[in-house]
């Protein structure tokens, strides 16, 4: 029997991680009498005066969220990293590390109304979102190593209010996730004197079969090595570094792309497609003025839906213990959102 | 002010991951909005004729579970790794790796009544339960070169049967998790010439804070670098490699540790506490023949419960993308799971 990549199980390999991923096409036939969660398909008001998102309304710290008119950004109520504090000493036991760790954790609110999302905003909106992100970026990179931009959507993804918002987390550490790739980034570069992403994004426009969408700057993949079902990669055309070095055609055209992905995604299950999502740079702080050459501007989509709006893949057991598995394969994944129509269904 | 471990921010190594995590304790005063999980209280018979996994009950693939009597072991008849089967070739490019995965999955049934668990059964069936695991750890690692046990407890970490059971998942290859920390456990022996789980042991004995439990033979941590609220490791007094190393005396005191720590579990919200839990020791197959001296045998529980039996941890957004993060202190945790009675709540 011939090897099949959608029929056959296989391990694949993501460089970016240096982590492999086993795929089991064959399991996908497996009956589901698990855990079945709340469709997200709730319907939420234009305004809720209850909601400390909504312009007007007070939060838990007794301010009150300002008349705001296009994006607004404040400091987290609750951050998980704050701008100082007393610091750790060093135990000296390698076993026993701890270190200070600095930051500050913000929300951007990506429209006054909550009843909004990417695919219903217009592309001046969204195109502000963008700039918004930028901003943020930029600012807070002039003091912390790594600005973490990412949304969780969806009460499923932990999210705690259905007001169109994402965070940031900025901090004066390099997290694992970032640091693992920049190393894995750099290697690549130093053997193949070309950025990582950069040759990865031509060779699958040339493969086609995980693409799912594209435009004149950029281009969406179900990677590889994808690991949730429906994850995908938001890769430019042309080598950036980081999100400010973004020209204005590729800001439109990424809010345009962000329109496409999250309508097509809504329309796999009828639903809100619940995700996280975020975006990964060169390191900022003092790495600015460090040789970034080997890192590409990119984004992540990370969603746990797998059979229906209702029931999602768990990341348990083998996933913590071992290693990531997935039933169905990129390829498949990658037909099923390359299918949706570009627009969210009414 | 001088730092409290207890209150201020920090992050912390864990070195058998080569990874940091976010400590966040003054996060723990957050109001929770989100979503709420069915409280995992569930009542269940102790025979369903509709279960597949009891007794005389007819599974998906045709086969009748037999009248077994005391712990049960089938091929899982929706396996994510299979014997054999077509092998993908090799690309040849270093952003397209593939591979061939062999392997197979069982399920272990610890008992014929659905309506027990480790804080009911009596120490005999406990004992029962730890050989059955170390008999299929044996003849699994004499083909596959890692065996995993682990078990998915409750609907909430993706567990479909509420029968006693858990899995055993066994590969061609070593998976992310024990090779990342076969790495790391052979560099730190070859620079201390100690295995790194007996340093540790023996140090958090010291330090007590971190101790949930203890008998003559094995210790229950929650560990220093703990990323899951209540997550927990169990580790030997005296280095043993691999699960079929335990003595006579090792085994009994195991079965009394797994009841002790699951019914301090179910204590600490009054319900049947969540959790993917399995075992880790020195990799089998091929590696049989080569020196493991650095590996100390353990086993690992990731509970997702945070506040109640309803709030769980999300890792989502900042945790997927970037690092985990937690909010209260490993050292809390701790004192919260060792205050829990040893027998469990009525
Ligand atoms: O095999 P089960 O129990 O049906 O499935 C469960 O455990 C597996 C191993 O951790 C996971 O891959 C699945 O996502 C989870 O639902
Ligand atoms: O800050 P939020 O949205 O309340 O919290 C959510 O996102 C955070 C960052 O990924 C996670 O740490 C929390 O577990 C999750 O519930």
């Amino acid at each position: 029997m011939a090897f099949n990549i959608n029929e056959h199980q296989h391990v694949r390999y993501n460089p970016l991680k240096d982590e492999w991923v086993v795929v089991s096409p064959h399991r996908a036939l497996r009956p589901w009498s698990g855990q079945v969660e709340t469709a997200p398909t709730e319907e939420v008001p234009q305004f809720d005066p209850k909601n400390p998102l909504c312009p007007g309304v007070k939060r838990t710290s007794g301010e009150v969220t300002p008349m705001y008119e296009s994006t607004y950004v404040f400091t987290n109520d609750f951050p998980a990293l704050l701008e100082e504090g007393p610091e750790p000493e060093d135990s000296g036991d390698p076993l026993f590390q701890m270190k200070a760790a600095k930051g500050t954790c913000r929300v951007i609110c990506y429209h006054p109304h909550s009843n909004v999302y990417f695919s219903n905003l217009s592309l001046k909106e969204v195109v502000c979102v963008v700039h918004e992100w930028i901003n943020q970026y930029v600012e807070l990179g002039k003091k912390y190593s790594w600005v973490q931009i990412f949304e969780n959507r969806g009460a499923m993804m932990g999210c705690s209010n259905p007001h169109p918002h994402c965070q940031i987390w900025a901090s004066s550490f390099l997290p694992n996730e970032p640091r693992i790739k920049d190393k894995n980034l750099r290697e690549y570069f130093k053997k193949h004197k070309r950025p990582m992403l950069i040759d990865y994004v031509e060779k699958e426009l040339l493969k086609k079969e995980r693409v799912v969408y594209q435009n004149e700057e950029w281009v969406v993949v179900v990677p590889f090595w994808a690991v949730w079902p429906f994850e995908t990669m938001v890769l430019p055309k042309r080598q950036v570094k980081r999100f400010n070095d973004l020209d204005c055609k590729q800001i439109e055209k990424l809010a345009q792309t962000l329109q496409v992905i999250v309508a097509k995604y809504d329309n796999i299950f009828k639903c809100n497609f619940p995700y996280s999502m975020g975006w990964h740079g060169a390191p900022t702080g003092e790495h600015l003025k460090e040789n970034q050459d080997h890192w590409t501007f990119h984004g992540m989509y990370y969603p746990p839906l797998l059979r229906s709006a209702t029931v999602k893949k768990f990341m348990v057991g083998y996933e913590l213990l071992a290693q990531s598995q997935r039933d169905l394969s990129a390829e498949k994944a990658a037909a099923v959102i390359r299918d949706q129509p570009e627009k969210r269904f009414a």
